[in-house]
């Protein structure tokens, strides 16, 4: 009996195809309203085929989550403030809804927390160094630590997300304008 | 038959005493988890007494979220910024978790969330009056137009909500400092 040789590209698709319906189900029905079921119909397949990827659907929104994540800080990494930014001010409402139930989920569950907040160390890693580069460049203030400027960053972005899943009006220009200047060195 | 005479000081302790307890149980339960009995526990009243106050559980966590957000708009209008960005360094992480469950609802449910955006209507004038003010006075930059100021403020107030629902690590300092110099008057 020969086993069927799965490439790494097909697996790659597979997941790829289960996290976006996953994406799907959750910005439709909410993290809690979610059911194998809607799973299942949304993506496409078995609950079989979809638990042998991810086992649960806590594994499912936290790799959806670290995908997200490592795409702002990529872009951050790669262009700046406005290029992070851009990429939460592009988001889904729906999606972004499920943050905040999972967040509720998160701030009463003192080991998963430790594990959010530690989902991506190595791009973490980058995107400080980013801003130390950019501290020694002249392109960021200097005269606050690098951990309050990073603080800040990830505070706002935060206010982005909430604003973006109620679907609320946001012009870009004048908010990114703002937290430009909170960072700009000083003369 | 006389019917005995419950004064307004006592109906508002009554009040008084049923929100605090409702918020205990939110913190300690999550909103999901606070089931009807927990409530009567955490508050020391029968279910019929608290529902003869607030209707539904979903009115214990409005009546909670819009008293939260009066102090918030009530420092700001008295004493501006720093005093309104000290209302959510001051929250209580477990309480704060709990409106992240409620955004996830809310994200979900137009009516609500239309009446959520307005629970303070009369406050969040002031508030806006009080931008203006500081605006004309030179307190605040006037080249970025006031609905944009009070968007970044909302979205900063917001981002330091989710910081302190993980009780994460923040420095008001600093942080109140860049605030402050994003919204400060351009030389």
């Amino acid at each position: 009996m020969t086993v069927p040789k799965v490439s790494e590209a097909h697996l790659e698709r597979r997941r790829e195809q289960i996290l976006d319906g996953a994406r799907s189900a959750f910005a439709r029905w909410g993290y809690q309203g979610t059911t194998v079921a809607r799973l299942e119909e949304e993506i496409g397949l078995s609950r079989g085929a979809i638990f042998h990827y991810f086992p649960s659907k806590w594994e499912l929104f936290w790799a959806l989550a670290t995908r997200d994540q490592s795409r702002a800080l990529e872009a951050f990494v790669a262009g700046g403030l406005d290029a992070m930014l851009g990429v939460f001010f592009d988001g889904d409402p729906a999606w972004l809804g499920v943050y905040f139930e999972a967040i509720g989920i998160l701030a009463r569950d003192k080991e998963q927390f430790e594990r959010w907040i530690n989902r991506t160390p190595e791009l973490v890693r980058q995107a400080q160094e980013r801003i130390e580069q950019m501290q020694a460049d002249g392109e960021l203030r200097d005269d606050v630590a690098l951990e309050d400027i990073s603080r800040f960053i990830g505070i706002v972005a935060d206010g982005v997300v909430i604003r973006r899943a109620f679907a609320l009006d946001l012009d870009q220009e004048p908010f990114v304008r703002l937290v430009r200047d909170a960072l700009a060195p000083r003369k």
